[in-house]
């Protein structure tokens, strides 16, 4: 069993964002070598989000719109956890909606994906370096 | 190590359904021959869910309500997403609380599951043909 | 590849509760002997959560709250499942919400996190005997 590990940094500039890693992720298994085997990728900070859907611009305002309903920003007081001088507890429920991690299968030396599926980096506290982790484990 | 990998297909006549797909997803564990490892079970389309819950008919109607409730398909207006054309804005919401994904343990070429646990095929924009990824890890 | 298997058990008095179990899950990884793998921890109950998020208590009643107000225990009569003699239809959905497992890249012997990740049990539905599986593959 062969396996691979590498960490992809972001500083994404505002508070929430969507960024597309698909290429990077791709790049790591080809670093890897491995040809049958799966991929994890997960967010290894607790206000971000790593998950796949579709890469459209409307699609994307409609979650950070929607995530906005489901879970405010403002008011900053609501949330018991800002009195920790925090002003992030939106910020980690909108997390749980959009996961921490995706599991892909890797076929072939391939992401083993449908015909849209791409892998998105979801950010909900931003304006600050952070971090993913891609692991590979397989032959 | 041992891999192994099926591709499940489905056409639901209407727009949503839950489908349990325990059966077909144990058949592929039989056929691989692996007996420890981890199973990847996905979803390869965006607009449709794996998950693992009860097969009870009144709980599935209860998360269709919920759904519905939390990302109504009507009116197809308020997503951005359907300015391309599309009407399945809602489905790609839907999607992101149901999950793409389930992960399962294999233990003595079994499902590792507990008493209750069944894998679900969750479709929010049926009418056409569209596919689950089965990749099996292990040896 | 090795493969190793625990279940954890718990009893939650009340109904709802977020555990941290990272020293369990730490304790799991030192006896498998792994060092390079996957660790999956899931729910082997459908009323129940695994997941990653911070240890801090004020934001555990924020998720409380927040999941109370997405899909509320009382009126029960107002899910189709509560039918079927059960009370417990809020939690299968409040389980949709947290997730049922979580996938962790074991590096170096180590669960591979950044620096707030902890892992949680969520009860939704507790007062009675359940348990959690850890499975680890690797080498």
């Amino acid at each position: 069993m062969k396996s691979y590990r590498k960490e992809l940094w972001f500083n994404i500039p505002g508070r929430r964002a969507f960024i597309n890693i698909t290429d990077e992720v791709e790049g790591c298994l080809k670093d890897s070598g491995i040809r049958e085997g799966l991929i994890l990728v997960n967010a290894m900070h607790i206000t971000a989000s790593v998950f796949i859907n579709d890469d459209e611009s409307g699609l994307h305002r409609d979650y950070d719109q929607w995530l906005e309903k489901l879970a405010p920003h403002e008011p900053v007081s609501q949330y018991l956890h800002n009195r920790t001088g925090e002003d992030n507890g939106d910020a980690h429920l909108k997390r749980q909606i959009m996961g921490r991690e995706v599991v892909v299968a890797v076929s072939g030396g391939k992401l083993d994906f449908g015909p849209w599926e791409q892998i998105f980096y979801g950010e909900f506290d931003g304006g600050r370096k952070k971090r993913i982790l891609v692991k590979i484990i397989g032959e």
